[in-house]
């Protein structure tokens, strides 16, 4: 059984606030939560909806195999913790997630390919980079500047179980954070509207490549801090790609 | 000025069923809007609040240049019709875009390259993948299935401005399409988890590639009337690719 101060805490945690005092975050839908739970990633509590207990017994007893707590609601009071309209009836609550050492993580001593979000500010544009980016192999993804919360609901949700795979690390570090890739032998790309074109680059063993904010692109600090700014050859009208898909089209070159 | 009916009527436009019946649609924001000017797109008539009048009279003159209706309403009155949150005070009301003919803007004879959507459903990512056909000089769009409707304002506002630059063309009869392209020499691909690397092809002069639906892929008519299926190759974990992603990559493969 889940009090009411239970599911109220719960439901706090749509809030960035709230999350960083409670240092967890909410993972919705079947799909992300069975990643979480396959790739062990600290998971507090699951709630079910009654129907969705009924109806997935395999996964119940997955989760108990795991010994990971988990309640049985209404649907009425999963929707009221909910972010979505149409709940499905699974919503997992997980502390943050571990943070991978740096240097373990991203300073390996092989080919490596890190790629680095200086204030990318919509959440369905960070999602989907974090899912490119596990679909590619990168090796990380450092989150910087003013970008969006890595735990702010929408995010999670597109990054379709991706945020599980990947070390993703935050940093309000830029500097020093940049200043040690470069000490240990990564040159630093940015994608820019001008530079050289993506595909004409030999990119050495260690990589690392920024994409910018939505409406202003890199920033003054990563402009001084870049090796080399690279671009993707425009052919028709557009004024401008988003930047998801700069980075899809990106890291498809840098996984080849 | 605008009467009280009027601006009833121009919210309804944010309906489908109101914008078949009207065969108009609504687009807002300065930079749409001015590349519908720009592109001189059958504008009845545009909308400023009073603010945006007051500040950009360069806009205003370009209006007046075009000998184009425009209203000043008061920011309040924006709000009731626009479909975001904070308005830019700018909104267009546009006839449907001119339906070009078929053989004219996809039968060419010359190179060309052809996108063909299958039920995408979600209109952040038909918008998206809009503007790179745009980015990447594709030389049409067709929108087929159960598509989200092309004039849907998310969709419209996704585009940024290059819904005006290509052909997009919506289409009820997917067979006799998908036909009339394989009579005039066009190669069907479709972007499939399963197929041939799509950038192990040599692509002929004439290449249609169809993106599926984001849940369901390629619908079995389109699995019956390809030649070919081609893929991304994974190389991480991810279980799936965005679809906005996967087009974006191959259409920039296409365009080299």
């Amino acid at each position: 059984m889940l009090t009411k101060s239970e599911i109220k805490s719960l439901k706090t945690l749509q809030q960035k606030k709230h999350r960083d005092e409670q240092k967890s975050f909410l993972v919705e839908g079947k799909r992300s939560v069975a990643e979480a739970v396959k790739f062990n990633q600290g998971i507090e509590l699951i709630l079910l909806s009654h129907d969705m207990a009924e109806k997935d017994v395999d996964f119940i007893s997955e989760i108990e195999n795991h010994s990971i707590r988990y309640e049985v609601i209404s649907a009425k009071e999963i929707d009221s913790i909910s972010d979505v309209r149409n709940s499905q009836g699974v919503i997992a609550k997980l502390g943050f997630l571990e943070t991978i050492s740096f240097e373990k993580s991203l300073l390996p001593d092989k080919k490596a390919r890190i790629i680095i979000l200086d204030s990318v500010s919509d959440p369905g544009n960070m999602g989907t980079i974090i899912r490119s980016a596990d679909w590619f192999g990168m090796d990380g993804i450092i989150v910087c500047g003013d970008s969006v919360d890595i735990y702010n609901p929408k995010v999670v949700r597109s990054t379709m179980g991706s945020i599980f795979h990947l070390p993703v690390i935050l940093t309000s570090e830029t500097i020093p954070v940049i200043e040690d890739l470069k000490k240990n032998g990564y040159l630093i790309f940015a994608a820019d509207l001008n530079g050289e074109p993506y595909n004409k680059i030999k990119y050495p063993l260690k990589t690392a490549v920024v994409f910018g904010n939505e409406a202003h692109g890199i920033s003054a600090v990563f402009s001084d801090l870049t090796d080399k700014k690279i671009t993707i050859p425009k052919i028709g009208n557009a004024e401008s790609l988003n930047v998801a898909i700069s980075a899809g089209i990106i890291m498809s070159h840098l996984a080849c």
